[in-house]
């Protein structure tokens, strides 16, 4: 997508030297647009833990081109003691967050591929083309995504007569947490490319703030029209008529259709049942979770430092600061994500089509994931 | 209640000067405790327009005494005279916040109580007193629905066998937010005096974070434990049976029992009715809109300025400062409350008991208000 007109993904090797991978640094947006250089597993661990990257399709990527740097890196000695180090390194990534399955999916992918090769060459080249695979796959089903999921944008559009079609989105599912297009801005992104009127109320998305900070950021770049609200307030404009349908990404959403995302959206999905208004959520296959069947009761919730609840985040006289919010003495809690359970849901927008939230609609697109 | 140990109410007639009214600033809470001055009728709409005072309680003790200073600067030559500039002042401090309906209660109660009196002497002593009575009774309603309140805490405590109780709150409908007590912490600093283990989830309350800032902060004061959450947890708390009781306060509460309270408060009540979580509002008789009937459809709902959602204020190398966390350009909507229709409610905590919040259930409590 564009930053100040140029196009960029959310990570990339490094255009004159493969041993760096480039990736946007999200912890500063939106006041300030840098550019991070990693070179080591141990740099890509600390980007993905302290959320310099972030994003369920990020993270899969990232975790990606961390098993390519683990693989430039690794003794060359033997295949055995290769591999033995790149399945240390998987280790490593995998730890760094719990919630997004997209992580634990491309360190195996990874991990499969160069268990599949003869030599030690060939296992570093084929980490850099599966990297790359990551990278390309998940632009491209993001882009999918996107066509399928604009039709529901079309089809409100046309129903209000061509008059502003409003969605609510929580959190950054949008490019900046994938590769590119982004799941739950993707149709939007088509929508508003085809000239359909279109407005973005953006949740602000507390603790980090990634809606107000990173969200807002990018429909800005796009030019798309949006405002941003408190994550509090989606209940009343529901209520008065004023969303037509709400759009979310997930980290993890079981093959029965219960949805892991950014902690509130099950808020939301509430009161978008109460209102009858849709609620949809946008994900590659990669944001899957074929072995799990209850969502709120086994998907690990990661539950961060309450100093990101305590401190927030921002510019003051030109320089990005944290403020302290509460009283010095008050302890905070910090729960990362929740689980929607399938009820809520309208639908799932995936890169094959719509479907409604089930195991049945899951497994109608997906058969290859057997039952 | 307690500050650093000694008591305190929010506002009161200085103890040696009766032309001065004081009373807390909550604008710098928690960060600095610093009692304002208020001497004349414009200082005391700006600091409920600006919200240096806040609460439905607060804001209708403040008019009360806002009027009372009416009375003293009004001119004395006529009785018409005084009466024209007293009912003047009233549309002034009434123009000041839409949604709190205690404003135009204290302001019409006031008018009543000098339009009775004889002279221009008699109509200033009323005022005088009718202040003090508006906030004695403030103090003293919010005393019995603590009363009230505290069973329905001693009984999940003794369901528990005496395990620790988890209320969740929403905004500051603390003794901040009234004279003394508070509506929802009633019954909280009543069970904690009476020894029950009890732990409050303070919601932090974008985008002004009144619980971050100040529930944190009173029930900090008072040694209660607590712990501050972003708003969107409370679902997720709920889904894992962390939380036993919801409580919030409210800023108008219809005769048929919908709930105008703080923007996010209806979030939580869906989240608690798709959970059986008890959820509950505490209020005093002045809260009741003996006028309307369908809360969603009309109760005016405060949009104040979007530079409160785009700017956060908090403390900095120890000063209070205000950070901008949005991108210099979006732009942000600000909606102050929201309405929880009644079919969501279990119950209202009253200075007259507890009820169920339905026309019945109301006029049950308060016969006179006819039907």
């Amino acid at each position: 997508m564009n930053v100040h007109g140029k196009h960029y993904r959310t990570i990339w090797i490094h255009e004159d030297d493969p041993h760096v991978v480039q990736a946007i640094d999200q912890q500063v947006l939106p006041h300030e647009f840098k550019i991070l250089d990693l070179t080591t597993v141990d740099e890509v661990a600390h980007a993905i833990k302290a959320m310099l990257v972030r994003g369920a399709g990020l993270i899969g990527a990232t975790a990606g081109y961390g098993m390519y740097l683990a693989a430039l890196n690794a003794p060359r000695r033997s295949r055995e003691a290769f591999l033995e180090s790149v399945r240390a390194e998987g280790e490593k990534l995998k730890a760094t967050r719990p919630t997004a399955i997209n992580l634990e999916w491309a360190v195996h992918r990874q991990l499969r591929g160069m268990e599949a090769a003869a030599d030690v060459e060939s296992m570093i080249e084929a980490a850099f083309q599966t990297a790359n695979l990551i990278a390309d796959e998940d632009a491209e089903f993001c882009r999918r995504i996107g066509e399928h999921g604009v039709r529901l944008l079309e089809d409100i559009s046309r129903r209000k007569n061509g008059e502003t079609v409003n969605v609510l989105t929580h959190c950054n599912a949008g490019w900046l947490a994938f590769v590119d297009y982004g799941t739950a801005t993707a149709p939007i992104y088509a929508a508003f490319d085809r000239g359909i009127k279109i407005h973005v109320w953006v949740d602000e998305t507390r603790p980090r703030n990634q809606g107000a900070s990173l969200t807002a950021w990018e429909l800005g770049q796009h030019g798309v029209p949006h405002t941003v609200i408190a994550d509090n307030v989606g209940g009343h404009l529901m209520q008065h008529g004023l969303v037509d349908i709400v759009i979310t990404g997930t980290d993890r959403t079981t093959y029965t259709g219960d949805v892991a995302n950014k902690i509130g959206t099950y808020l939301k999905a509430l009161a978008a049942k109460d209102n009858q208004v849709p609620f949809y959520v946008a994900l590659p296959s990669s944001s899957f979770d074929w072995q799990t069947r209850d969502g709120v009761k086994e998907i690990p919730i990661e539950e961060r430092g309450g100093e990101e609840v305590r401190y927030i985040r921002g510019l003051h006289n030109g320089q990005v600061v944290e403020v302290l919010v509460t009283p010095q003495d008050s302890p905070a809690a910090n729960y990362g994500f929740d689980v929607t359970p399938a009820r809520l849901i309208t639908g799932l927008i995936t890169e094959r089509g719509i479907c409604p939230a089930t195991e049945e609609g899951i497994r109608g697109l997906y058969p290859e994931q057997g039952g």
